[in-house]
């Protein structure tokens, strides 16, 4: 190495160590058709950073496991931890390529034109909580790359990494669609390295990385935990308010095992279909989201669903961005997630209890809007129900919790905490369901006062809405 | 459900929210023939214990991806949390029976009498850390049976199961094995449970689990963080203070490029020949691991190797048996991983820091020698290294770290702590290197006062130890 390249990769060292001290993350892709010295590049930068936080992401081909999946899932499954650094060696963007084309030979779709704008989306959800993305297409002649090209394949100990890690796309499809999505971002989005001097093409990366993290490391400010208390304009939504038609018991017994075999009828129906269904609850504490959802689950087949209860985030999550957990979890072609409490924490909890400042919960109603949109778009169901419940029926059910031995574990001084914040959360709720209240991910209010009639609604309305994803019937 | 079936799941529910309290992992195990009645009586269970904290594994048959890990790698990663409960819609059994035909099948090797011993030293090491491991083989007439699978393969409902979850194992096959294994294991081992009458069946099952939760918690009684002070018997090995022929600074140059050239070519070696390569680095503070490391990968394709600088354990692996962090990262076949400190940190800081019991620890070095057998017995190279240092050249070179402002971060209070208790880490590291040199994974005992030496003895070790394997060559 150069003396000059010498010193700029002590400098990208020093750099990284303060990023990691900021706990800003750092996402630096290497882009490049085969035999353009990508690997040399992407290991020159590997060996100036500290293993303690550094991943070195190879994209592979997508699988047809992978294509069970949503797009982007398996890098929302392997962001980095706030502070750590990912180098992806080619990334979203060729798996972009490949994916896409790998869908409409399975004929699930015949275009894809949404990945494009889930990109963007995904790219823009994590920068705006902080991480740093860093994006390089590597150029280099094309005698150069010829005689690069010949000398790897002769090489057996070159050639089993373009068998392994260079996928089966073809070079000229993937220039044809990289040179497009150059051609289409922002000038400043990508920096493109000319390899044919390695020298030159080391300066041009450490200069272009450590103008990056001068700048991140300067933007930085520790952000303001600041509740926001403006929660002036009183408010009671008139659906929370919705009056109910109590159901006797005779028929409820009936009804619902007839809902439910239907259920289990459509898991069958989603799986053949491949179409994954994705359940949200929030509500009121004591409003019967685990008996709601244990009537849903009751005849499914187990191997087929999950449930997902959402407690406190560990340190390992809060080290993520806030929907990377959720992501992980999100179910593959065909299989069925239940989520006791969700994302939608960020909008409740997290912003009554100041965990998200005023900033990052307002911008949370769009990041969850195309959040959940990711999904749909390739087919998934999303459905969402807000169990409500009447002040007082609340206060009898956490006396009675309390009351009843076998209920105590139910009852904690976190949920009479919560009470004390009623209007607090009612106004948050009516937000949320005001601002996510999407067509492709609809919302159910459901007034909860009688457990019984709740869980008819509910599993009425996921019988409904899969009925039309699945033949089209518009009526139940 | 029957009246006394009701009563005893909520006496499961009772019991496993004390579990829960207490953080006793359990591990429910359901195997059985087809049509058997596990879905059912599986299902039942999960109904009734809380979604907050169970999960439900299904055993899918080993994919090509799976047979490039070590055989119980997924169950490993799959490992209940401390407290959570893991219900195995077949487990590790299935997938032994099937793992072991088609590894046999893809000629890897021609037998695999390891991995029952595997899974024996599996079990045994997660109960000693207190994990509850319940096992069921369902059973159920021959008539029965033959009308479930009739039912169950005419009816769409039901059949779509059997193509996925049901793996494609051979139900003849299964059976045979199964019993063998029960014959072979204790006699309390295995609780066997008729299904010919379902109420039956879930009465005995309930009440198994009851009475093994009942004694789980009976057992279990908070770990004494006893700090073991009987660091008697002072000792220096002569490994130790091995005298070092330094070498000339002219002479390093051309030698390192040239082990680096040839490990280079291994790593291509190993790799067609889908061998996975495992390095494990331990050595007092400054003993320059990190510049060894540097020098083995330097060279290497970074698309084919990892290198894991473990920290202090995050609060999610806390939560787990101290092994699983490491198992999560152990290599695919035919790849290269790095471990700058390891899990020998159970046998060196927590056990001078009283991090584990002097029980957890005593055990460790028996549990360490199954745990890295696992990996050699499919194959894998396991060397590890440990870096010595002279006290009086630490002190030089923690010295010069606080002088030279580019070289400070690597310096922490820490260090010069862990350097007051330089007698006791020389007695831990001896023990260590005495109890854990196995054949099949030995230590490298490597005096690194002077680096340059030390990075060389290295690779010519790998170099030597991978052309054993390769070619059986036993000189260098």
């Amino acid at each position: 190495m150069t003396k000059n390249n010498e010193k700029l990769s002590l400098e990208v060292a020093a750099l990284t160590r303060k990023t990691k001290e900021l706990v800003i993350p750092l996402m630096i892709v290497f882009e490049g058709v085969s035999a353009s010295g990508k690997t040399r590049l992407s290991n020159e930068l590997l060996l100036t950073l500290d293993a303690k936080y550094t991943n070195f992401i190879p994209t592979k081909s997508p699988t047809s496991e992978d294509l069970r999946y949503q797009f982007l899932q398996k890098y929302w499954n392997s962001l980095p931890s706030k502070g750590d650094i990912n180098i992806y060696f080619r990334s979203w963007y060729a798996y972009f390529i490949e994916y896409q084309e790998n869908k409409i030979k399975a004929d699930f779709f015949s275009k894809y034109n949404h990945l494009k704008r889930q990109i963007h989306d995904f790219e823009s959800m994590i920068k705006d909580d902080g991480y740093e993305i860093i994006k390089f297409y590597i150029e280099i002649s094309e005698k150069k790359r010829k005689d690069h090209l010949k000398e790897m394949k002769e090489n057996p100990l070159t050639s089993w990494k373009a068998q392994e890690y260079e996928s089966a796309i073809d070079d000229e499809v993937y220039q044809k669609e990289m040179l497009q999505i150059l051609k289409e971002a922002p000038e400043d989005e990508w920096k493109v390295i000319d390899y044919t001097e390695k020298s030159e093409a080391l300066t041009t990366m450490y200069t272009h990385i450590i103008e990056r993290l001068k700048h991140a490391i300067k933007l930085h400010k520790k952000k303001d935990k600041v509740v926001d208390g403006a929660f002036n304009q009183k408010f009671k939504s008139e659906l929370l308010q919705k009056s109910i038609d109590k159901i006797v018991k005779k028929t409820y017994k009936s009804m619902i095992t007839e809902l439910q075999n239907r259920l289990k009828e459509l898991q069958f129906a989603l799986y053949e279909r491949k179409i994954p269904l994705i359940l949200v609850y929030e509500g009121m504490d004591a409003a019967g989201k685990g008996g709601n959802i244990k009537r849903v689950r009751e005849k499914l087949d187990p191997t087929g669903y999950e449930v997902n209860a959402i407690s406190a985030p560990t340190d390992v999550e809060l080290n993520h961005h806030y929907l990377w957990r959720f992501a992980k979890d999100m179910p593959r072609s065909g299989h069925i997630e239940i989520f006791d409490r969700s994302w939608y924490g960020r909008v409740l909890v997290e912003r009554i209890e100041g965990f998200a400042t005023k900033e990052e919960w307002k911008r949370a109603y769009n990041e969850i809007n195309q959040f959940e949109k990711m999904w749909t778009d390739e087919g998934a169901i999303v459905l969402k129900f807000f169990l409500t419940l009447d002040k007082d029926e609340q206060l009898k059910r956490f006396k009675e919790r309390e009351q009843r031995p076998e209920k105590q574990w139910k009852i904690t001084d976190e949920d009479w905490r919560n009470r004390e914040k009623w209007d607090l959360y009612i106004e948050a709720s009516h937000d949320m369901i005001k601002y996510t209240n999407t067509d492709n991910a609809p919302w159910l209010v459901v007034p909860a006062d009688d457990k019984k009639t709740a869980r008819i609604e509910v599993l009425k309305y996921i019988i409904k809405k899969c009925e039309e994803v699945l033949w089209g019937v518009k009526q139940y």
